[in-house]
């Protein structure tokens, strides 16, 4: 049989699966994928290679379906291919099902969460120059919509794209004209999309999207292209069931029972082609081969050293031992310390600019990819990121976040410079690992634990040089605690933190002169919390607990506290409570009352309590 | 004295004070202010019209800082234009000085905190578009750099211009090639930039930005022009300053005292120009005027409700009684139920597409504007903005902020659509007033509430529809909690907000057929929670806490009731802990563990402990 006939009848089995499947799971969108169904057979059915028996393939094409309100057609195309069965398509959107409403990689071919728009073309710049690194001869297909090429990190991702010269990455946009509430701001103007797309470096290729020869052809020159490409392709929400074509009002409906009846006879009866034999397998099937080591050489610290610094020493000398450790900076490699690893691994260090969002989606596609992504930039500019970290964690991507410059002990730069809501970004995300180390020694050990950790981590860098506290070969486990001063006379207990840890030393220092003593607790694990661990401590030291952080007094350390001793002992709060203000460290830490002499008038309000 | 004369004599001054500024303050970014002066002294000295008694004339045009570390010669710019004292300058970035190391309103001309890149054109949109709405005869100039160019959010603001045709708005860009750890994307390649801003729709004029008569003709073109226009100004960064002129590695260096010998040596003696004389005043001044008031007249509800529909029905009541009311949607009005307003009041509306960064952009330069912006959109989505949110905090913005399908109990989507994180990102920021209503009656009072409160607030909305719980006069003040049950047998109280109260009220009944009784609090007020309130119902209920939300454990009401109540009870905390996946809203509910069937048997074990 001809292909463009064989294609356009999988393309009528996409829709009609889609129209079922939705009509059954009663909600989802059924005209975002009537749309792209002739797309997406000419991608699964003719262009892309991939080994159906094994989603890891190293040598395998990628897909990513950019705007994840299509899964419907994805899940349909997963079974046409026979990865899945075609009677599971009625399972969409059940609680005991993979097939969930928006992909996730609950089911074992999707390697990144969608369904936050505008992040699909990130994670596929991360894939594609993933699999450049590691010599991949695979391709990365993102299929996006029209209406998410307004998220500014679409832009962010053709910048980057460009400059990484990707020419194994093609986006094909799915232009329908129609958004979820009415028309995009572009509506079928698809010169205004190519004008878009060729100032940020691309090719573009203008075509119509239902016509499967003119897909075939654009999907052939992308091939060849020397830069990444984006096909553009006008395409008719609704397509093929004449009452819903792109008609306003549709999107995320799904057919009624009746309508669907009418559709399904629209569409014809279930076209007989065995889609699986139309599935193109990779040349040769390969496998991508790491070292990855994690014991890393420590550095030897003799004098203070700021635990940014202390990072960069440490990220470096974990690239010498595991090749899966990629870099990425957007443009403050000489103040998170990134940059020794940028020099000494040019090939594994990527430099994201000033995009945030973009340097996030990219670690979270090469991350999918196998790599280990080590992202780093001020704690106040990783907020910038907060959704892509949040499809990170949907995701269940393996990414080191490292926040620097945190809190106002950074000075006199003012608050836009300074992570006061970082904890708060990174603690509520679950299985996410946040660790927040006080000196070299720490640092270097919590960068260790934390590249061994599989899942989404993030460690709290601090601006200034402190002295040392640890030995070389300290260990930091997550969920772990140190009891810095204790004796059999405390009375209260202090629970710190990073730089706070230093005041509360000086806090212990002055009140022991004055003949109080109190335990100093570093609670350098803030997620998950040494629950047992201070509770422990805590009850032996007076059940009186003085909690003194860097960090805005909501969503960050203290609370983590308080719920872990809820009941057992009275707390007394220091974090940061308003807008700060630029200034000296030391007076910031003064003003804001987290230094030394706030934490001692703290411990004697409680025991005056 | 000829103007280019008397210009260059300005640029001249502002750079002497920049560099004596940085040096004496021990930090800061001079070589970022040399390669602007030039712009600024053209921008500050003949362009724009301001009146020097009143930054709120609304006749003013307005400036944008976009790359706050340049806030240096800005401070200066107002110094010389007779604004502040000259000697005020060497206070730069004290902690008793309101010229900070970033621009912050704290410096009462600043009406827009910047620092973290790529925010300030989008709050120059959000201007542009409350002058045009309020008939201001004034002109917006947004001051940005070239390496900012890569965040995404420039291009939604770039988009939304073109698309709101705001003439009245210029950016120019400083094209100084060198960004913070080496050289920009584009470096000197001023076409690149071209191609970009022309893609997005707008003028583009190229010029030297250290040639005067350049300057002047291009901001005069700028003015006759029907679009926005950018103005792109080549520049060398440390002009004037040979030995660090177009230099890598001065990015935020002060010079030493003997560098800036050196330096004042070569930019000659304090030209002797007063300034002030040239600072052009607005041909007339004017005010703003517009009707604000508050109470408007209440739904009357006779059945179940959404929260997020009762928002819709309560923000288009405020509107007819408040004139300062904008509303900004990304393209999901049809959800959120911002439609209402958008269709009653379509000159107040603005919809910004999917492009959630920029619309809180836009949302904090129309409130420095003297509006009222409400946002709203799904909760999940509003995270992407966290940055935008965080700067409008500093920047002291009156924005109200509407997050809706938020939690598990969305259902069938999935994670990607379920916000459960938002009360991690609004809790922690000073001052900003967290409402989370339960029914349609509660909905318009928090509405009221958030409208008169001065300063960021947040609104969290469900999507089911739910039964009324409230009269339709029932108050709902910041702070504030609600009893539901209460009896003298009280033996635990459940603490609960949004659809978790209907599972208390559930688990409240069936207890009771035990012969339990449990007290029911509605925490509606998350942020500030009800301390005393709380403390008082639940001391005289047993001592036992349970707390349920939908909403990830960490970060929401839970660490908020854990710390309002640390050392008073033990708190049982029910929250989603995982990951979640679609299914059910009733099926989620019981799967994460925060129904009444979970609630019952936390009460139970809370007693048995």
């Amino acid at each position: 049989m001809d292909k463009e006939v064989v294609l356009s009848k999988i393309a009528t089995r996409l829709r009609i699966h889609s129209v079922k499947m939705t009509t059954k799971a009663g909600s989802g969108h059924p005209t975002t994928c009537l749309s792209m169904a002739d797309l997406i057979a000419c991608l699964f059915f003719d262009e892309m290679r991939f080994n159906p028996q094994d989603p890891h393939d190293w040598a395998n094409d990628e897909f990513v379906l950019s705007k994840g309100h299509a899964a419907p057609i994805l899940w349909a195309a997963y079974a046409e291919a026979g990865i899945i069965p075609e009677r599971s398509l009625m399972t969409l959107r059940k609680i005991t099902s993979v097939l969930e409403g928006h992909p996730t990689p609950r089911m074992k071919w999707i390697k990144a969460a969608t369904g936050s728009l505008g992040q699909g073309l990130s994670v596929g710049v991360g894939m594609a120059a993933a699999m450049k690194l590691g010599k991949s001869p695979g391709r990365v297909y993102v299929l996006q919509g029209d209406a998410e090429c307004a998220e500014g990190s679409v832009w962010e991702a053709c910048n980057t794209a460009h400059y990484l010269r990707l020419s194994n990455l093609c986006v094909v946009v799915d232009i329908n004209r129609l958004g979820q509430s009415g028309e995009t701001m572009h509506g079928h103007d698809i010169k205004a999309y190519e004008r878009k797309f060729k100032a940020f470096g691309w090719d573009t290729i203008s075509i119509d999207g239902h016509k499967i020869p003119e897909i075939l052809k654009a999907l052939q020159k992308a091939r060849e292209n020397k830069n990444p490409t984006a096909i553009l392709a006008r395409t008719i929400k609704g397509k093929g069931v004449s009452f819903v074509e792109d008609r306003n009002g549709w999107h995320g409906k799904p057919l009624k029972a009746d309508e669907m009846k009418r559709a399904l006879e629209e569409l014809g009866p279930m076209p007989p082609v065995d889609s699986k034999k139309y599935v193109k397998k990779p040349r040769k099937s390969t496998t991508l081969q790491l070292k990855k080591r994690f014991n890393f050489k420590r550095t030897f610290y003799k004098e203070k050293v700021a635990t940014r610094r202390a990072y960069g020493n440490a990220l470096e000398k974990l690239g010498q031992v595991n090749e899966a450790i990629v870099a990425l900076d957007g443009d403050v490699k000489n103040s998170t310390y990134a940059e020794d690893f940028f020099e000494a691994f040019p090939k594994r260090s990527f430099q994201s600019y000033i995009a945030e969002q973009n340097m996030v989606g990219m670690g979270l596609g090469m991350s999918a990819k196998g790599y280990i992504p080590f992202i780093a930039t001020f704690s106040a500019f990783l907020v910038r990121a907060h959704d892509q970290i949040r499809m990170a964690a949907y995701s269940f991507s393996n990414i080191k976040f490292v926040g620097s410059h945190v809190g106002v002990s950074i000075g006199a730069d003012g608050p836009s410079q300074m992570g006061l809501e970082d904890l708060a970004v990174f603690r509520p995300i679950p299985g996410c690992a946040v660790l927040y180390p006080s000196d070299g020694p720490s640092t270097e050990a919590c960068v260790e634990t934390l590249a061994r950790h599989k899942g989404l981590s993030y460690l709290r860098t601090s601006r200034p040089a402190m002295p040392l506290l640890y030995s070389q070969d300290e260990k930091f486990p997550i969920g772990g605690s140190k009891v810095l001063k204790k004796s059999q006379k405390d009375v209260a207990a202090v629970i710190a933190a990073g730089i706070t840890v230093y005041e509360a030393l000086k806090a212990y220092e002055e009140l022991k002169k004055e003949g109080i003593s109190v335990k100093i607790i570093d609670a350098y694990s803030v997620q998950p919390i040494d629950k047992s661990g201070i509770t422990r401590e805590v009850e032996k030291s007076g059940k009186k607990v003085v909690v003194v952080e860097d960090h805005f007094s909501n969503g960050g350390l203290g609370d983590a506290v308080a719920m872990a001793l809820s009941g057992k002992t009275e707390i007394l709060h220091l974090a940061v409570e308003d807008l700060p203000h630029s200034g000296e460290p030391d007076e910031l830490l003064d003003k804001y009352g987290i230094n030394a002499r706030h934490i001692k008038n703290a411990v004697k309000k409680l025991l005056r309590s």
